[in-house]
């Protein structure tokens, strides 16, 4: 990766649009209107999910898109309302009593400004890299259990009743205690809607497809399906009257685009909320960047993380200005652009004016759109996205990995969304520091008759009395400091006639100042015994930094280019052990 | 470190107990009895900085320093109240509005329990290695803040004042308000105090020893002195009736031992002190662990790590019934007790019963022993901890390390104990994630007219167009696979006619499932371009778990046990290409 930065760097727009050509935006807008035709149904149950009114998932679309476009290194990312953001989302703010709507609104605006400023100023930072730090287990787990519980919430739309919560249990028995008020009429709305859209995704494709269309028109044809599915509900419901039968509609949508809003900076709910913004503003990225660069590695193009950073930090700041909530990312849709061909950015604001003009003139025909068929909708595609597979995969490769991924869904489904995260990328870290914390420490003889050194329990090698010569195969750093010291110290005590320790450092990439510490102990400890510490074949670098230390000043024995020089110096008045 | 568990290695009592004689025994009295003098004034005064009163400090050392006896494998570790952990008792309560000093200590001993009860189960569960995980410059700045805290904190004593808090500028804001109040007598006789005791330190032990005093003598001479000073205040207190003139005492302080008190467990406090009882444990546990390991390293004796997680926190469990709170093995009384020759745990046994008389029959004695006189033993001992050189050192070798010393110590001072310590270890975890996420990762060649592969910018070797070998210096863990598969796409981009990539993996000691996900997915990648993947000399163990993987199994290229096989196998109809 340069680190030369032009204006074009921090704004990719300025390079690919002096090339946009025709054939760039025909390409562009076909992939507009299909990601159009998909993201209308999702922004409106995202919003949902998030708790928020139906319309802002549309502002949130809009904005997100817009300025993702200005920013984003990818051709291709679909950013906007992502199930698993709204959900945490929601389980931020579910944690406050808010009084209000609108103070719930306010606070959902605050949370993407500073979801957004973190990115933003993670992106300045160039910290693209932490994404990394989350293990791919924890996020698949998380994201499963975020999928089971989006789809057990969206149970009450089918029920008809009302439940709440973002905690699985809690869900459950909200609804359970309220299936008594079921009705009928939505119940079976929603049953068909399901059925239509599982058909529509499996029998009808395989339908489509046998008749001799083309795999693109069956799947053009599957995509619509929500949107249709949206067009016979609310038919359906406006022509039976079924309002008036006990079935909840989606109601009055303002039509017209976002108010200007400004989110309110008081500080105690910025604090309050800090939290909760750095873990959407990292869940968040990390989707994004994976669903970025799997895709822009299928066309051999390049993602630049930490321009993503910014991008999606702009997109989730403006979205704070225009009343909308946290956005990422969206896999499905991306996904889609990609396969219809997105070339350039423009696709998405392409995408962005489409559902503009949705948002000014077509929200009144949402009045008579139930709310079980958006559940529907949601519970299709959240259950898609469930998947068990890597607790499968990992309990047969790496079961460390498998109890980072179950704790992280167990503690997400039953804890909370947060805490589940939270406790997944602390544990997958400590298992990481464990496993490096006993480094593979190896003592070393010679092979006869040559300057080669080799482990003396796989090679039938010269040891001597008075030597101890020890290969450490890993950098020295805090985790590992104490076990070489133990370690040390017990192979020490194994041989009476020790004068000499040689640490052999071929395999040692860096030194901390924790691990400085130590060596300094070590060779403190080993003189009051008599007993002289020398290091061989240290790299340059390290070589350089250690010169000048306390350490190196003190060390009691020698420096050693050559493993066998080292030997061979110290060991000049004594014939070797016969070999082990 | 042998995993065989006999009774004796769970209770070391048992094993020592068997040898002990009479020669021991007198060398464990004496130790007791210097031990002893040293820890009455200690435990009085740390039980101030604990917010305590000043007799809990006497029952808190009985108690751990008697069941420490019978669980712990030092035998020199002297555990009780030590500054620190008292510092931090009296952050983590003072968080907290208790409405009485019943409640307070009440809380103190359920912190006292969960401390103990978490150092328990971690050492049941045999995890003494998490103690690793904190670096030492992070500790050390701690403990540098933590000691100028309770520095700042003493402040008040001498001026007879008031004063609160536990963060630096609160304390001495508190202080500066009450300055007028300053009580003049106090303020003499602290200062006499201190000199005192400074003298004591430098100038009274060099002065015995040029009077031809042994170095033995002047230094225990230089350990009473607090006792001493304690005698002289006290009496001139009593003497000059000063207590009328606003010097403040002790007071009355009970005669006896401790009631036996059983810490409330409700389920609302435990939650709301665990967080601090485990950075209590955590921090506790790494100090004693330290000072016990380098006593043993110069004894040659041995430390069983998990053994003294059991000890540490039984012995904080046995201190919360007896109205204490949390305890710790103090790094100054270790020592005293190593050189003045404790043998076996029986030392500390001795020690305890010595403190159980004073507990009995002396207290009344200290009713006349003004406040400022603790205050003084406190100043200049923790004084005599704090440390910069940790900055010095670590600024000169890693830059990392002086901003994780740094960031904990200035937090530390200005936002709080735990804060600052929290900080500093997420910090020094990052830093660590941080470094190893950009492994080194080598293009190789062929050494012409050999079978070794080298670095091609480093060594003249063969390269060839349709092949590209590389060589990854790193296990492969969540945190840099994303690096290697964008490394990997841009060694690809450059390489046009290419038919071939292969991985090297000797230096490979681990692939965590995240990574081989990424391999999945280069190897998914790179086949839709038309390039095979091959990996070479895999390490025995990871081949072992690789085989029944997805991805091997749908691995495009071969397995090569050799990486030359792999190139003369991939090549046979090309000529290499110059050397470069």
């Amino acid at each position: 990766m340069s680190s030369r930065r032009s204006p074009a760097d921090f704004l990719p727009i300025l390079r690919w649009s002096r090339q946009y050509r025709v054939s760039l935006f025909q390409e562009d807008a076909l992939a507009a209107v299909i990601v159009g035709i998909i993201i209308i149904p999702q922004a409106l149950a995202y919003a949902m999910i998030a708790g928020m009114s139906p319309v802002t998932g549309l502002y949130a679309s809009i904005f997100a898109l817009a300025v993702y476009a200005l920013f984003g290194s990818s051709n291709t990312l679909a950013v906007g309302p992502v199930a698993v953001i709204s959900l945490m989302t929601a389980a931020a703010l579910g944690k406050f009593g808010f009084s209000s709507p609108a103070e719930y609104a306010a606070a959902a605006l605050l949370l993407a400004f500073l979801s957004g400023a973190i990115l933003f100023i993670m992106g300045l930072a160039r910290l693209g890299i932490m994404a990394n730090f989350l293990s791919q287990p924890v996020i698949s787990a998380f994201i499963t259990a975020s999928c089971l519980i989006i789809a057990a919430g969206q149970l009450k739309h089918f029920f008809g009743i009302d439940s709440s919560g973002t905690v699985l249990l809690e869900i459950i028995a909200s609804i359970v205690q309220s299936l008594r008020a079921t009705n009928p009429i939505t119940f079976c709305i929603g049953l068909a809607a399901v059925g239509f859209l599982v058909w529509s995704r499996t029998g009808l494709a395989e339908f489509l497809q046998r008749t001799g269309a083309s795999e693109k028109f069956a799947l053009s044809i599957t995509r619509t399906s929500p949107l249709l599915l949206i067009g016979i509900t609310s038919l359906l419901v406006w022509a039976f009257q079924l309002d008036t039968r006990g079935v909840r509609l989606l109601g009055e949508v303002p039509s017209g685009l976002p108010v200007f809003t400004i989110p309110v900076f008081s500080v105690e709910a910025m604090r309050s909320l800090l939290g909760s913004a750095l873990l959407i503003a990292i869940i968040g990225f990390v989707e994004s960047i994976s669903v970025a660069q799997s895709l822009a590695a299928r066309r051999r193009e390049r993602i630049d993380v930490d321009q993503e950073l910014l991008a999606l930090g702009a997109s989730n700041i403006a979205v704070s200005f225009a009343g909308g909530f946290p956005v990422a990312g969206s896999f499905s849709r991306s996904v889609v652009n990609f396969e219809a061909g997105a070339a350039t950015p423009a696709a998405g604001l392409l995408t962005a004016g489409l559902i503009a003009v949705v948002a000014m003139y077509f929200t009144p025909l949402l009045y008579w759109l139930p709310e079980v068929t958006l559940a529907a909708i949601i519970l299709v595609s959240v259950l898609a996205i469930v998947d068990f597979s890597v607790f499968r995969k990992s309990w047969a490769y790496s079961r460390a990995d498998f109890v980072a991924a179950s704790l992280t869904l167990s503690l997400t489904l039953l804890v909370g969304v947060e805490f589940g995260i939270a406790a997944g990328v602390i544990f997958s870290i400590l298992i990481h520091l464990y496993k490096t914390s006993k480094p593979h420490v190896a003592v070393v003889g010679r092979v006869a008759g040559t300057e080669h050194f080799r482990n003396i329990n796989r090679h039938k090698v010269e040891t001597f009395e008075n030597l101890l010569s020890i290969r450490i195969d890993e950098s020295l750093y805090f985790a590992n400091t104490r076990y070489l010291e133990e370690m040390l110290f017990n192979l020490v005590a194994e041989k009476p006639k020790l004068e000499h320790v040689i640490l052999m450092c071929t395999a040692v990439n860096e030194i901390d100042m924790s691990a400085l510490d130590t060596l300094q102990s070590i060779n403190d400890t080993l003189l009051e015994h008599g007993i002289k510490l020398h290091l061989s074949e240290v790299k340059g670098p390290i070589m350089d930094r250690l010169t000048n230390t306390e350490f190196f000043q003190t060390l009691s024995g020698n420096y050693y280019l050559s493993h066998n020089q080292a030997v061979e110096d110290l060991n000049l008045r004594e014939a070797p052990l016969s070999g082990l």
